[in-house]
């Protein structure tokens, strides 16, 4: 395999854009082949079976621009679609939720983990499975946030309305006494001030916040060493950015959170890779 | 034309079963057959070539189930779609911007009329243009309401956040002296007692909020009169309800707002309707 081939990454819209600045920032030397499946999105309200369909749709897009492995860049498709998707493709898969569950079970003190993510995510149960395997000992309490996408759709990301709507969320926590709490929903990240800062409030001090893309990236870096794919050149790479719908608009919320120029975005027609 | 066949319609999800509900209401011997779009909802944020793609597909896939006319129970699609399909179908296409255009300008006193919907049918401009189209005198504010959505599919119909969010989107017509306000999206109608409080709090009174599924439902009554194809059988007719995903889901929340039982909802792939 040559190592300079691209690192596939997606997610249903921007939202994986929290794990491509963690690759960037970790992986300085690969290229990054991004796709936000803006025409469908969102996942996290969706089927096993659609999510399967998608992912399995964008994953042979990917291979067709060939790269080296896929980044599930989406905790909804890590769930529901990760484990299917290993059984028909090739080449390696990196998953988001597996990291995290690791990460959480690692800074956990008193055993008690919090996770918040779609309805799909906590619905499938998958962060207290691997959790689960890691130790039974454990234990994890999910909770739904379906309306923290849109709002960070909405741009409304540091506001008294997402502030109550976390109180209402995280409340939820209350005499559970969870001491870690992880951000399951690769859109979350952008609200982390805000949901440390309620958690501080209805929760005390002392939870800390696991943001999975961190260990994502980590893990992305481990395997790629192992196998010599390590993409070590000193030139700065050139990054491509695909979507299904609204080019224009992904571009411009891209280029509000990466540490690069984000140039051009190109639409794709999914549907085709079947 | 046999007018025992059904009527078709469509939406990219739950909203357009406050228009069945008001076709039900005042046809009463109509069978209807309804298709939410659930795996790709929402469409409101979606680009006028994506909406008018899923259009395409939901249409031939009630055609193909013998429909006699197609009710476009979607503002999105409504205003973006429409045109293109009326080129393509030889069967009638009812849409909700030109009856809600219509009713606005026929409430308005002072000639000053609110529109809120998506992002989609905002930008769009369809509800300005309809209006224009009856009165060049009309003034027309729209504001698009994108937490709208999300807030009803989270069931937080009559609730402290969404009557927040609900204060902020609407104080965009102080000044503007408007009477009348479109609920310019499928979804609103489930918000009206919320909207019209907020209404007469943040613009006062005498604000006639305006509901397109009514005359909606008056205008397919006067199309099928005028073609001969009013079904006006004793009969309760059989309803069926068909979705792109998550039919259980789908079920529960007709039989919440709909004045008949719904038995059964069935997936179905609309994908391959191209």
């Amino acid at each position: 395999m040559d190592c300079g081939l691209p690192v596939g990454v997606f997610d249903s819209g921007v939202g994986g854009l929290t794990v491509a600045k963690e690759i960037m920032s970790r992986l300085p030397g690969e290229r990054i082949l991004y796709y936000g499946d803006t025409a469908r999105v969102p996942y996290g309200s969706k089927s096993k079976e659609t999510v399967t369909e998608y992912s399995r749709q964008i994953t042979k897009f990917l291979i067709s621009q060939g790269v080296k492995v896929v980044v599930v860049a989406c905790n909804t498709a890590s769930a529901l679609a990760v484990d299917t998707m290993r059984k028909e493709f090739d080449l390696p898969i990196i998953d988001v939720v597996e990291p995290g569950a690791r990460t959480a079970a690692g800074v956990t003190r008193n055993g008690s983990i919090g996770v918040i993510g779609t309805e799909g995510t906590i619905r499938s149960g998958m962060y207290n499975k691997h959790i689960y395997n890691i130790s039974p000992e454990l234990n994890v309490f999910g909770k739904a946030c379906p309306l923290f996408v849109p709002l960070v759709e909405e741009g409304w990301i540091y506001d008294s309305v997402t502030r109550e709507v976390a109180r209402r969320y995280l409340g939820e926590f209350r005499g559970k006494d969870v001491d870690s709490l992880v951000l399951g929903c690769t859109h979350y990240p952008l609200l982390s001030n805000l949901i440390r800062d309620v958690v501080q409030e209805v929760l005390g001090g002392g939870v800390t916040l696991v943001n999975p893309a961190v260990e994502t990236a980590k893990c992305l870096k481990q395997l790629l060493t192992e196998r010599g794919e390590l993409n070590s050149s000193p030139e700065v790479p050139e990054h491509r950015f695909y979507v299904s719908d609204g080019a224009e608009k992904f571009r411009s919320f891209a280029n509000s959170i990466l540490p690069c120029n984000v140039i051009e975005t190109k639409n794709v027609a999914i549907k085709t890779f079947e």
